[in-house]
């Protein structure tokens, strides 16, 4: 079980990361007289733009994910690695892994972000942020356990508290969560409790700017907000959060600082960069940005070392417009497929103009029929800017996978409004659930169930 | 939020568990003029049959799960509490919660069985159990790290020993393990991995007694220990299990005993019953059998309580046949509707015959176009015995969800033996990996991969 030998001396490619970056660099290597090895902690690459319909009960893990291998299996050039790269000796051009070390003749680091909590790392146990497919279950876990807790609760404060749900942060991922909670108490749980009445659920959705999706037109922000409102989501612009404790958000809005008592928390405001940037600011002298994405140069390579390359959303690319490119999956796919092209065009030894993001434009759903969609100039919400939406995922999704499963679903629950994957799972899920009950109900001697309030 | 005024008075019957037993119960009940508590620690109904399918990473967890909620919202006279009964007052009428207490009329005790290691409870973390989602998930993430750790693994003997799967009991859960990981190895791996064979994967089916499948006819039995020869997996028969310690299975046959080096051991071996039984004998002196099942009467209640029914695989029904009725999900599902009946008939003062089992036929899978089914007295097996295993289980399945799903991903599998949810997911998943592979394969200053070998 050797590498073929006619790839013995061929050029050695790593890629650290199989995101959408890693991954359609890989993909796009496969046919090249190159040597690739992509490394990923994980055995799958995660479709993350919709895991938020993992963490809100409408899909599983395994229909937004699909194996690296087998995506992989036919580049037979190509090896996958469920590694850590942990340090970089560029002198040596080698990567430090938790069990070893590989050498590389060009490096591509595509090994994104996490959440940021602004200073704030305390609240992560209290307001989870969603990044990873554990992410996704702990959330799911939370919003179905509060449903729970509160069909249990006697006193009606804490039953409030259970069904108060506070998103901060109103860029898509907050918007997309706000609306599926939505749609979940409003019309998937509406007939499953005796006790609630899942319908008076509260949604707050908190952005710190003057407007959510604020990369988005104006115009288009305001009919996000239009629908989230008649979803029963309460949008709070110009909100800052200063505090979460004790199942309090504390949040200012100018001079008023408002206490909101709410059980649920989710973090949707702020990423910071993989540890890799760090790593490559100590090893290459590379420049971070604010968040601790790296500065690339114009052909995503690092000053001084044009064989290491980042991309993704660690990347902090400025030479198309004033600000970098956003962190979105478009520009991941394209600049893993021009780090691939411009390595074949070297090893021929030809050039290749620098990276240019063709933004074909931003999509994001807030519910069922409702979505905002900006292609080039044109924008678009309502129902056609949903059906747009979905398409447009299914496309992306069936690319690499039988993911025909998520259209069928989607379908299913479309005509059904139902939500199949609503399983509270994870160790000691119940038990969970009592820390966080304080009070026991009393016990009853009455003719009643002693849940009834 | 209360309940309708005319449940007040009604009679209040409490089903503890929500499996095939418990829920059929609450199902029947659901237009009778009772009123209905189904109490379960977890959210969902689980279709444990196919609970082997999520471990081998063919289906996720939702595709086999249904929320309890989801199914008797229709059921306006039930309540579902997600809670855990912890003691038993027969003379109060009352089940003792986490939290609280609740009254009874009537109550229905159907919390199952676990694993059971025969007094052996410490090899319970080497070789994991099969009965919930998370046991389920836990195998997956052992059988695809094992491939993952082997494909690292430089040294011959030790890769030999992630390559070898042991799985303890040829009952059906075991025989369709094997068969599954044995296809996982023969065909949906073949082309993932560069530096080992999956094909030359190690699956050994160890059982006590002479045969497996030993509840089925002789001849069926051999023709599953045919399949499954066929797939690649070792039979090994009149074979106990001595000891699992240190990544070693010791297994005896007659005189000879041989110590296995493998990494992944699967136990499918044994069951004991719910401590529920235990309480039952301490508060209603209820009869238990070697197992800790509680033998009932021929209407499936307790021996001087005959409000107490205990049903599913929990009872220990030995009135129709000199052995009790096997742990089978028809056999739940026909005790259900019959309490539920019975409780129906009592209410308008009728009598009902006492409990018997319609035996329909039992059915096992080996894997693709592999089964054996047996049919009242007609013995089948190979690709049409595949079919009506198929259907029998879709048939199932879509009583009560869109698991039309789990039919097209079945349809996707069959025809591409792909298998989409082979995810490697919880927290550390890669730390456990390392904490597992004790020697780091060395350094490489060579041309090649360090992880070439």
């Amino acid at each position: 079980m050797v590498e073929p030998a006619n790839h013995r001396s061929a050029h050695r490619v790593v890629i650290v990361g199989g995101g959408f970056a890693g991954l359609y660099a890989a993909k796009e290597l496969g046919r090249a007289p190159v040597q690739v090895t992509l490394i990923d902690k994980r055995n799958f690459h995660l479709f993350q733009p919709l895991l938020y319909q993992v963490a809100t009960g409408t899909l599983s893990p395994a229909d937004i994910s699909s194996p690296l291998r087998g995506i992989l299996s036919n580049n037979r050039n190509t090896q996958v690695l469920m590694e850590e790269v942990i340090d970089l000796d560029p002198e040596r051009q080698q990567v430090i892994l938790h069990q070893g070390t590989l050498e590389y003749d060009s490096l591509i680091i595509a090994t994104g972000v996490s959440h940021h909590y602004f200073g704030n790392d305390h609240w992560q146990p209290t307001a989870p942020g969603l990044k990873t497919v554990e992410d996704a279950l702990e959330m799911r876990r939370r919003i179905f356990i509060a449903f729970e807790a509160a069909e249990k609760e006697p006193d009606p404060e804490k039953r409030k508290a259970w069904l108060t749900f506070v998103i901060v942060g109103g860029g898509p991922t907050g918007v997309e969560l706000a609306g599926a909670i939505a749609e979940l108490a409003r019309n998937t749980l509406k007939r499953d409790f005796r006790n609630i009445n899942t319908t008076e659920t509260q949604i707050l959705l908190l952005e710190g700017l003057d407007r959510i999706l604020p990369p988005y037109p104006p115009e288009l922000s305001a009919k996000a907000a239009e629908a989230l409102t008649d979803l029963g989501v309460t949008v709070r612009t110009k909100t800052m959060v200063t505090n979460i404790d004790n199942d309090v958000v504390t949040a200012r809005h100018g001079d008023h600082e408002e206490h909101i008592a709410a059980r649920t928390v989710l973090w949707a405001a702020g990423v910071k960069a993989s540890v890799m940037g760090k790593v490559l600011e100590q090893r290459t002298g590379a420049q971070l940005d604010r968040v601790g994405r790296v500065i690339v140069e114009p052909d995503l390579s690092l000053a001084g070392y044009p064989n290491i390359f980042v991309i993704g959303d660690l990347a902090h690319y400025a030479h198309q417009h004033d600000k970098p490119l956003p962190g979105v999956a478009p520009v991941a796919v394209q600049q893993g497929q021009y780090v691939a092209k411009l390595l074949k065009s070297r090893l021929q030894g030809k050039s290749l103009a620098p990276f240019r993001y063709d933004d074909a434009g931003s999509l994001a759903v807030i519910g069922q029929n409702k979505a905002v969609v900006m292609l080039r100039s044109l924008k678009l919400w309502g129902p056609i800017a949903w059906f747009i939406w979905v398409f447009a995922h299914i496309y992306y999704l069936i690319e690499y996978d039988n993911k025909l499963i998520v259209m069928l679903q989607w379908g299913w629950n479309y005509f059904t409004r139902h939500r199949g994957a609503r399983l509270i799972t994870g160790e000691a899920s119940l038990g969970k659930l009592e820390a966080k009950t304080e009070e026991n109900y009393s016990g009853s001697s009455s003719n009643q169930s002693p849940v009834e309030v």
